[in-house]
């Protein structure tokens, strides 16, 4: 078992890199890479870091040298051959050769591409530009190095006891939450964890901790690397990303229209099983219902990532029963800025009607609120997102105006095309 | 810094020898034992394990075969090279040489004596028999042997996780505790908990937190082996042992009555500054300072172990005034039974009044009470003690009636020897 104080202790005076594996990312990034790899492997991107919690500073807390040797070493990380193996020859949702040889001939290859650093109004620009299945790898790393940066900042001054109590007292939080939610029938919990993670070893600590409390409630983590550790199962399907950059390589409103299921068409013709979740939200998840074709109610299940996830829920349910398809055999995966409450009403609400799986993400590996003064540990909501597509801004419209992305005049646009009418603001933590 | 958890998961499926050293014993039994072995060396004293706590039913919880096997290796013991150096090179209160070469090749050679263990009751038996010298040494080591073999009882069907959060709570605990004693003042504490510890690792880690939480507010440990390893001062003076032998080796009414002068006298001898502490509850506290010889007031303190403690206190006032003494100049360190709370309530009383210290004990180094379900880990309240010393029974009465020990007749003899009148009882949890 890791001390985690003393290697948090240790990072004041030697370099420790906060990543040091390129699969210590999401696994659901490297299905999105085979599939982009395949089907659009030109598209040239930007990508670019976004802190949405402003009074987070983190160009303030953050030492630029640090952060740049830190994304250098990113930069320096290949596959390693046990990596390869395990990708290779692992079995993910029960199926072997989920990657295939010429999309891992590539991968055992790559490196990633140059990153682009400056400081304005004390946060970081970090963007990122190159080809998409390249530029999309950094989206984690980015995310962790930053993240990690900032706890180590807060920590630095701190003793070695302070910081053994420290990590108890969160420790004990979370195993509270755990006892809780073990107590739930059934409930199945993934670690979501890994892009706002309070640090790497610490995610590690959460998902051993969650797999001994949980048990088989536990159904696996997103990160790779913590899978192919610890021996548990990997666990992801796709993101925003896709439909965002379809979308703005559409050539006109028409194909921006069908954007989003030419998406899941070319995900569907690689993908079966648990691998068939729609992400309906990027445009709006009512009309992305209302109009999608109906092939996709045959899919397995519907990820709700945004807006009031009881409301998401109950809709994906109807239209269901509309396309007479039977929800109790759907499944529905809950992923936004969860924790123990909302679990549990979710839970209660839809346990039984569908097959409900939560993935839980910065309230489980980043739950440091009120442990240090000023709050200055809390979680804060960082993201890392495809800002153009060869040479055309992205949007994003989201269930949540809150989350919503890129220039007015193209929200405006996106909006009259998929017709998304008056949306609910919904406060974004994390 | 240690992981505990994982040690202790560990206990599991390996022995693990609780006592590894004959230094893992408190510093006043080695002080004591080298006037004993100046003193005394040919008395026969038979030591007894008693358990105080009778609901926690030792002979239920612990195998015999798992005890022999931790009484058998403190026999195997002897002083190392590196303890032998410490011992006799290191400054202890401010004094070189402490321990005399003569007492140092005794002490170098000795093996700890035969024990006899029998079940009776639910509870262990385990008594000691030979010369004083060797036999006191059995105290502490039968006392933390029993403690954390219980602790390892308990803990043994717990997961690895389940344990570090266990640990985490109880670190948690102590650190809050830590963090309200560093509030008063120019407090001064010392680690007395060895003999009642949860176990020596946790030990070892409450001793560390104290010194970084605490700073110059904690004043050493009375622990010898860990204030080797870590740096800190040994403390202790000395304890009941001596009056109790000395008395029951009396002749006649008078020469019992002289007893726990005769003790001072040789310790007065010996030893000066810091070490020069009364304990005076062993035939009653106010009998004891009102036949006390003029010298005894010059002393530097007091160490208030039973009764009300700040009715002792304020006694040791009033006669310290009567003997010409400036209280202010008088040194007083409480020791029975302390929490935070009490250390609070003692120091607002005599801070600035006398020079107050806190011997903390059980409460520091074991408090998990309420941790684990049926309160399985709370501490109780066992104690080894000299029972008889050259055939005679040896008698305590202490300022608390329920510390009481000793044949009925014998302690009707003393109180009417000592002058002792009604007593007030007071719990003993610890």
């Amino acid at each position: 078992m890791m001390d985690i104080a003393t290697r948090v202790h240790n990072n004041n005076w030697k370099i420790d890199p906060i990543v040091r594996s390129l699969i210590d990312t999401d696994f659901y990034k490297l299905l999105m890479c085979q599939s982009i790899f395949r089907n659009k492997p030109d598209t040239e991107v930007v990508f670019s870091v976004k802190n949405r919690s402003a009074s987070v500073r983190l160009a303030d807390l953050i030492d630029e040298g640090e952060l740049r040797e830190q994304l250098d070493h990113v930069r320096s990380l290949s596959l390693s051959r046990g990596e390869s193996t395990w990708l290779r020859g692992n079995t993910f949702y029960g199926k072997r050769q989920m990657f295939r040889p010429d999309f891992m001939e590539w991968l055992e290859k790559v490196r990633l591409p140059a990153y682009h650093l400056e400081k304005r109004d004390g946060q970081y620009e970090l963007t990122f530009e190159g080809k998409w299945p390249e530029v999309m790898l950094w989206e984690i790393p980015a995310l962790t190095v930053l993240m990690e940066l900032r706890s180590r900042a807060v920590l630095k001054g701190m003793g070695k006891f302070e910081l053994q109590v420290l990590y108890a007292r969160a420790m004990t939080r979370l195993w509270e939450k755990i006892e809780r939610l073990k107590t739930l029938e059934r409930v199945k919990i993934a670690d979501f964890g890994t892009r706002r993670r309070h640090s790497f070893l610490w995610q590690d600590w959460c998902v051993q901790a969650m797999q001994e409390g949980l048990g088989r409630s536990f159904t696996g983590t997103s990160n790779c690397l913590i899978a192919m550790k610890r021996d548990i199962e990997a666990i992801g399907t796709n993101a925003h990303e896709l439909p965002m950059v379809y979308a703005a390589l559409a050539e006109s409103d028409a194909e921006l229209a069908e954007a989003p299921y030419r998406v899941l068409a070319d995900w569907h013709e690689e993908h079966d099983g648990n691998l068939r979740i729609m992400l309906p939200d990027t445009f709006g998840t009512e009309g992305f219902l209302k109009r999608a074709p109906d092939w996709l109610a045959s899919w397995t299940g519907i990820r709700i990532d945004s807006g009031d996830p009881a409301e998401g829920a109950e809709t994906a349910i109807r239209w269901w029963k509309e396309r007479g398809e039977d929800p109790a055999k759907k499944l529905v995966i809950f992923s936004d800025g969860l924790d123990v409450e909302e679990i549990e009403r979710l839970y209660r609400q839809f346990h039984g009607r569908v097959k409900v799986s939560f993935g839980w993400g910065t309230n489980m590996t980043n739950d440091f609120r009120g442990l240090v003064p000023n709050d200055a540990l809390a979680p804060f909501s960082l993201v890392c997102k495809a800002v153009s597509a060869n040479g055309r801004p992205t949007v994003k419209l989201s269930d949540n105006p809150s989350k919503a992305m890129g220039p007015a005049e193209e929200i405006e646009r996106y909006k009259r095309v998929f017709g998304v009418g008056a949306q609910t603001a919904r406060r974004v933590e994390v």
